[in-house]
């Protein structure tokens, strides 16, 4: 059965459920998958890499999906914003910097502008641009974010969005990964969820299978937000961002002794990067969030999807009204 | 209408709705007026005070309330816990802390032994302690507390509990303020909610009408997790807890200066006890979560639980099914 939402009749998808644009992760098989099972898939054009992006759009094939962007990195390279909406994407994601100077392109190029934000304040940022959709995200998520909670962030949103600006719809993100998290965000005032962690642990994830088993491994306790995986990057991250990983060996090495590891970073950035490309566990970022204690196994997407709609369903058709005792 | 769940069945409440142990704010009149109105309220026995417990329980008059320690506190002195379970609470909670050398004290006074929990690891210290209650507390929460989210750690909670002790009830804490978090949770998998913030912001609760304004007037976004209050205090709080406060003058001024703070604390340990005596809601500790953002006013806590529970219920009642459409 499907599950409607105003998120699903504005878009017109079967389930709302999207994909979050995952840097390096999520590619065009994963939003692709995501789209055919009803829900919307959104490649992760990340830092930006014309190559990268130009595949990853070949790869989604005919499926209709979106894409979305770091933003304060793209703003240093734009023209892959218009690479992206040459392709048509249904939805344009900036997350990670000022929206404003590239809504009026998203917009010209018919693509729904999707704003990611952490704060109340990055509220505000992204209704000035025009924003149809706002991403609440909290802190409990993988990947890059902030200090919020998305149980604190998501009604407070919805309350500002219902007296300033009703008609913009609103996606919880950040540790939801089965069908209680949809269920509880509905509850909150969402119109929907935005997942990655959940995607991430998928069999069309671009992640190397050793990743993925650590994370499955791992219970929720074992994250972390850091900015030691930016260090070693060599990626300059702007205030309030860090990143939430697995603490493996890398991380357990150097989260606290930040200046220790910039000064290393000769020895330490190419070891990173090897552990990378190798799938090594213990020296790779394993990216995921608080939900990783949630995540047992690592299915196609689209089963994923079919799972979380049906937990969610039968919650809030069945047990939701079940609490309420007649009178 | 009361609302069901497992929790109201084995405890005989009109509502899944229980006040938090709040040290210093939530005193007898507090807890006597959420059991009054179909909750279960606890006194917030916190670091141990004879003389206030004894007042505070008079408080409460005949109302069936229960109680709440600071355990690593209380262990110091645990005469205090005879004291409380004198006065045959309820319940009695524990919470940052080893719960296992009080269980057995508890079970002979038959109050039902009730464990906050910040991790996984700390739940299967609550279940080695046979806790009939775990509360499973998220960072968002006001007060003190750790890492994990409420949002993921409820519903892993869940899961654990699910397979090696079906019969604990569960409730979640850390950002409930209103229906929306209380829906939320009973899909999460909990049976019930415990709050402490919200009902901080209320009547009944022993804070200064100044603090509480500043609450009421602040959004999410300050908060902030910080030791700053408990050196302040003088209070030698073990890793991994620290506390959730307003970002205020004193918190802006020393937070990431905690070293400095230490030195400085013959002079400044007063100056936090003047301003907290006086309600100087730039120099005192204001000790919400971030559901400030979601808590408008300062009513009776009476009116609080039957507002929460008349949204929760046409939430679950209503909106929840019609989010599942007809095939
Ligand atoms: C591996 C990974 C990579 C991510 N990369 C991006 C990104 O490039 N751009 C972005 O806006 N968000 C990114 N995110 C954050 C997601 O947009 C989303 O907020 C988050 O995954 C939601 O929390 P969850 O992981 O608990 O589902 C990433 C998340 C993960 C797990
Ligand atoms: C003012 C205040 C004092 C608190 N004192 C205690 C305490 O003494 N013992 C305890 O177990 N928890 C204490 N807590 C934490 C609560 O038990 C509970 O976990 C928390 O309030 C839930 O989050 P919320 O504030 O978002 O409702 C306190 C919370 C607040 C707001």
């Amino acid at each position: 059965m499907p599950l409607k939402t105003r998120l699903t009749e504005r878009l017109g998808l079967a389930h709302p459920v999207v994909s979050a644009p995952m840097a390096g992760a999520g590619g065009g098989a994963l939003a692709a998958a995501v789209s055919a099972a009803g829900g919307l898939g959104l490649i992760g054009g990340g830092y930006g890499d014309a190559e990268w992006l130009e595949r990853e759009f070949a790869a989604a094939g005919n499926q209709r999906v979106g894409c979305g962007f770091i933003t304060w990195s793209m703003a240093r390279a734009p023209a892959l914003l218009d690479l992206a909406l040459a392709h048509r994407p249904a939805a344009l994601m900036l997350s990670f910097g000022d929206p404003r100077p590239f809504a009026g392109r998203i917009r010209e190029a018919r693509a729904m502008l999707v704003c990611q934000v952490q704060t109340m304040r990055h509220v505000r940022e992204a209704l000035e641009a025009g924003a149809e959709i706002i991403v609440a995200q909290g802190s409990e998520a993988g990947g890059h974010g902030a200090r919020r909670a998305t149980l604190t962030l998501v009604p407070e949103v919805a309350d500002l969005l219902a007296r300033e600006s009703p008609q913009t719809l609103l996606l919880a993100a950040g540790g939801i990964a089965d069908g209680r998290g949809l269920a509880a965000a509905l509850m909150l005032g969402a119109d929907g969820v935005l997942m990655g962690s959940r995607f991430w642990a998928s069999r069309e994830a671009l992640v190397h299978p050793n990743l993925q088993a650590a994370a499955v491994a791992a219970d929720g306790d074992h994250t972390v937000r850091t900015s030691t995986i930016d260090i070693a990057r060599r990626l300059d991250w702007p205030k309030p961002f860090d990143i939430r990983v697995l603490v493996n060996g890398f991380v357990a090495r150097w989260h606290g002794r930040e200046a220790e590891l910039a000064a290393a970073i000769e020895e330490e950035a190419p070891r990173y990067a090897a552990a990378s490309a190798s799938g090594d566990a213990e020296g790779a970022g394993i990216v995921v969030g608080e939900a990783t204690g949630l995540i047992a196994d690592v299915p196609p997407a689209g089963e994923i999807v079919t799972r979380i709609v049906a937990e969610a369903e039968a919650l809030l058709a069945r047990r939701a009204p079940a609490f309420v005792a007649p009178s």
